[in-house]
């Protein structure tokens, strides 16, 4: 059975993983008979209060909270072995900006968290494909963009600016098409960039993992 | 279009609401052509930790992480009224039995948060359909048991028993089965009483939503 590897940020679309983005992939990878196995960093972020919008000064951890997001089924990022997986997927949310990078605060200044990065480095090494989804992109242009890759956030944006900044391509993209990167074997589909409701995230995220496995067929 | 009215009680399974189960219904809802809208009642709660599933006496929101699992779009429980709504869903999770009533802690002793009993009571009278997920029916048992309602939890458990006790017929079913009461307008589905999967749920979800349109057609 193909095994997939999961990257949350947390829990909510403005400090972790967006949970519509996250469940539409990971339901499509079960019903596509394949196996997920969820991976979030061990570290601290500031909580946002969802009714204001506004961050509250109390300190949550990304791990803790992912697990809460996937009924405590995930596992610390440093656990992470590309050897045991079959491809890497980062769904959307704020946390991809805030937690497994600062490009939500640094903009084109942005780092990309260690783990993450050597996550993305290994994962492209060995030729596997990495699929992100929503603002997720970013952090691959962050890493992988000296190598040209191509990948969408739907339209132009900051993010898309910035990414191109760091050598990647953007491709416009409708709000549950999927830009696949053969070449390099990137996926991307802009989901909540463009999207204006449930439906056309379960539709974007059903099709990314589709186009995903044709890699591993 | 049809407005059906989905109460939460948090985010997350063991101490809010289940998020596949919240979103299989919202997906379900949208993809029908229909218009959800998210309440939760205004109360703190203790918070899980979902590594350990120890409480942690860290005091959260109720409201607030019900607006973490929407994206913000949330309104408080004391707003309902059921003469702007054509249906009433509760999603399942711990929630269910932690939040909106005590059944977790005080098994067949158990109460019902005011403002969740009122509003069941208020759309029962008007005769609108009313569906439950997964522990939720718990809930509908103790405020309309008395009415002889059929509902399900899957297969026997304690939740069945207390339920059997207030006055409802519990009808056992498979993981993405309905139980339709078309006297009462009750519909309940088991998801993870007895499911295995995030298909299963997402299957699930569709169905209880499919059957409650059929009230409203």
């Amino acid at each position: 059975m193909k095994k997939i590897a999961v990257i949350l940020s947390g829990c909510g679309n403005r400090d972790g993983s967006e949970i519509q983005e996250t469940m539409s992939v990971l339901l499509a990878i079960n019903r596509m008979g394949m196996q997920y196995v969820c991976f979030a960093p061990e570290m601290n972020f500031e909580a946002v209060d969802y009714l204001s919008g506004l961050k509250t000064k109390e300190e949550r951890n990304v791990l803790t909270e992912s697990a809460r997001m996937v009924r405590g089924q995930v596992k610390a990022l440093n656990l992470y072995k590309v050897e045991d997986f079959d491809a890497l997927v980062f769904p959307g949310g704020m946390g991809a900006a805030l937690n497994l990078s600062d490009f939500g605060t640094k903009g084109e200044d942005m780092e990309v968290n260690v783990e993450i990065r050597k996550a993305i480095e290994r994962t492209y090494e060995l030729h596997k494909p990495i699929a992100a989804i929503c603002i997720a992109p970013v952090i691959l242009a962050k890493v992988l963009g000296k190598n040209g890759i191509c990948l969408t956030f739907g339209k132009e944006c900051e993010a898309s600016k910035v990414a191109e900044k760091l050598g990647a391509r953007h491709i416009k993209s409708g709000a549950t098409e999927v830009v696949v990167d053969r070449k390099h074997k990137i996926l991307t589909t802009p989901a909540y960039m463009v999207a204006e409701n449930i439906s056309q995230i379960f539709e974007g995220g059903n099709n990314i993992i589709k186009e995903l496995k044709t890699f591993l067929d």
